[in-house]
């Protein structure tokens, strides 16, 4: 009695950047639960920038997604059916890294229970998910933020940046500053995410636009762009700066490796520190970071967005508009409840 | 009853690779030393690839040169005169900063006096001076080497960096691959020094020579150079890298800033720590690492070299040899003893 799911695989990798060719929707068979596992129903998918490193057959911290395979990502949904011995009844909400499909087949103890009663499910891909521990850990551990500090963050509309603006206040910046593409991203960060200054990258002239917004100089930069942003910033950092290469999507689309920042050099007689990082070694930090971040979801001091499309059938195109800056906030699929 | 001595002024700021017109020998008269300072008569001068950063007028870790104004460096020379009040007597060896000239007017506070009883008065301007500090300190604190690390180490024939080679072994390193140019300096890598593979970065294919060298990564890069060396150790370097940022030579002649790294992106999924440092902000280092490279000069086990110029007309030409990799160890310029 298996259910059919449509799944999204990857069928060509892409060169610069990825066409709707490159992929193919089908649907497949999915089996009955064995012993251990759940049937999930999806509800939610994430969509995220890295997905776009996983097409190209490089190593990395991540395996590429298999040609012909369905893509994996983050995903939550709710039990349907539970194998013998699953510790997870039908009806739980669960979340996992079986996305881009309807339905998944998984091993109970690979998935987390969600608790659902006070936040929404999609905030645990989101906000309470490893998007919101990636901005934690960026301006904890990696580039940490200190009292009085000036704070940068690029891609700052986006999911880990708009998060990520909050908490460097939370952290004692004394002035946090965000770029973002177009006028209606940059006020949202000043008007809705509280950044005290802001940034428009479409507009050119990045450097100078950094001076004015820093005068001071910056102390910390959260960087979710790389190429021009990243040398940009360079040239304004301080004495002692701390930078945390949390992402590059400037870059990742670029057919050849397109030149580095040229202002890297600065990093010597500034005694700056860059320092890159994945979440996955970082998981440890979770706990304190979810029980923070629930209190301050609780008493409204941290605002998040999700930019929402729904149907599986337009997961490729949720992709291709988290890579062009079409999503404020969180990019997700939505998928039917039942 | 002053003195006459001839110094190095620049006199025109160099547009990408300094000429000789933009300097010149001039001959000064220098005051008797007055309450508390010391009339100084140099004998070595340090030179110093970071020199050509001064030239520029543009805020840095170090004020750059005045124009019209003798340059500064390190230097040792002997106390001549000593005013009233001075601590340090005639005859003594001191090190101080005021270099390129011949004679130097000193508050007597300001300089070291040096042991010169077991080692010649120069290696206070090399290995037991901060060119073997910033070898210390960019492979203990800066980039730190644990036992077992894979270290590779760019301008490996150079004062810092030949250094650096063998402290690297010392610190535990399994392995240590150099870089510089040419087959002699290649050669004396591996035979003098002790690194166990070195490349030459002008036979070009530096990604495949250090593949080669390094078929299990890197673990710790010691940067002498930048630009494509940099890019290249980027390619090899591990999981959890770190790169100490040091000098780049390789850029500091042109005119318009190079490109930076393409592969930097790659510290994002490796994470990778790149640090840049001075080594005016470690001095307090600076009697461990003494204690620790005597003994080590001591017992024979740290080898340098020394190129070596004589007088103060040629000072300018060692400066041009230093930038052009002429050198092998620390190039230094010889005054006469009387």
């Amino acid at each position: 009695m298996s259910v059919a799911s449509r799944e999204w695989q990857l069928i060509a990798r892409p060169v610069g950047e990825p066409k709707p060719t490159d992929f193919r929707l089908l649907r497949a068979e999915v089996a009955d639960p064995g012993p251990g596992q759940i049937l999930v129903r999806n509800t939610w998918l994430s969509v995220d920038p890295y997905m776009r490193g996983r097409m190209n057959d490089v190593p990395s911290y991540i395996p590429p997604f298999q040609l012909n395979e369905a893509m994996t990502g983050g995903a939550v949904g709710v039990v349907v059916a539970a194998g013998d011995g699953s510790a997870i009844p039908v009806g739980a909400t669960v979340s996992h890294f079986e996305g881009w499909r309807e339905y998944a087949l998984l091993d109970a103890a690979k998935t987390q229970v969600l608790d659902t009663s006070k936040v929404p499910a999609q905030a645990f891909l989101g906000v309470l998910g490893i998007t919101g521990l990636t901005a934690y850990v960026g301006l904890t551990e990696i580039a940490p933020v200190k009292e009085g500090d000036v704070v940068f963050v690029s891609g700052a509309a986006g999911a880990v940046g708009s998060v990520a603006g909050q908490i460097a206040k939370k952290l004692g910046a004394s002035k946090v500053i965000g770029s973002a593409g177009g006028p209606q991203k940059v006020k949202r960060l000043t008007e809705h995410y509280g950044f005290d200054a802001a940034i428009d990258y479409r507009e050119g002239g990045l450097r100078t636009q950094l001076k004015q917004a820093a005068p001071d100089g910056i102390d910390v930069y959260f960087d979710n762009v790389g190429g021009d942003t990243l040398d940009a910033a360079l040239t304004r950092m301080n004495l002692f700066g701390r930078i945390a290469l949390c992402g590059a999507i400037s870059v990742y689309n670029e057919e050849s490796m397109p030149a580095g920042p040229p202002h890297l050099t600065l990093a010597i007689g500034k005694s700056l520190t860059l320092r890159g990082f994945t979440i996955g070694h970082h998981m440890k930090a979770f706990p304190e970071y979810i029980g923070k971040a629930s209190g301050w979801l609780a008493e409204g001091s941290l605002r998040t967005d999700e930019t929402v499309v729904d149907g599986i059938e337009e997961a490729l195109n949720a992709f291709f508009g988290v890579m062009s800056g079409a999503n404020t906030g969180k990019m997700l699929v939505r998928l039917p409840e039942a």
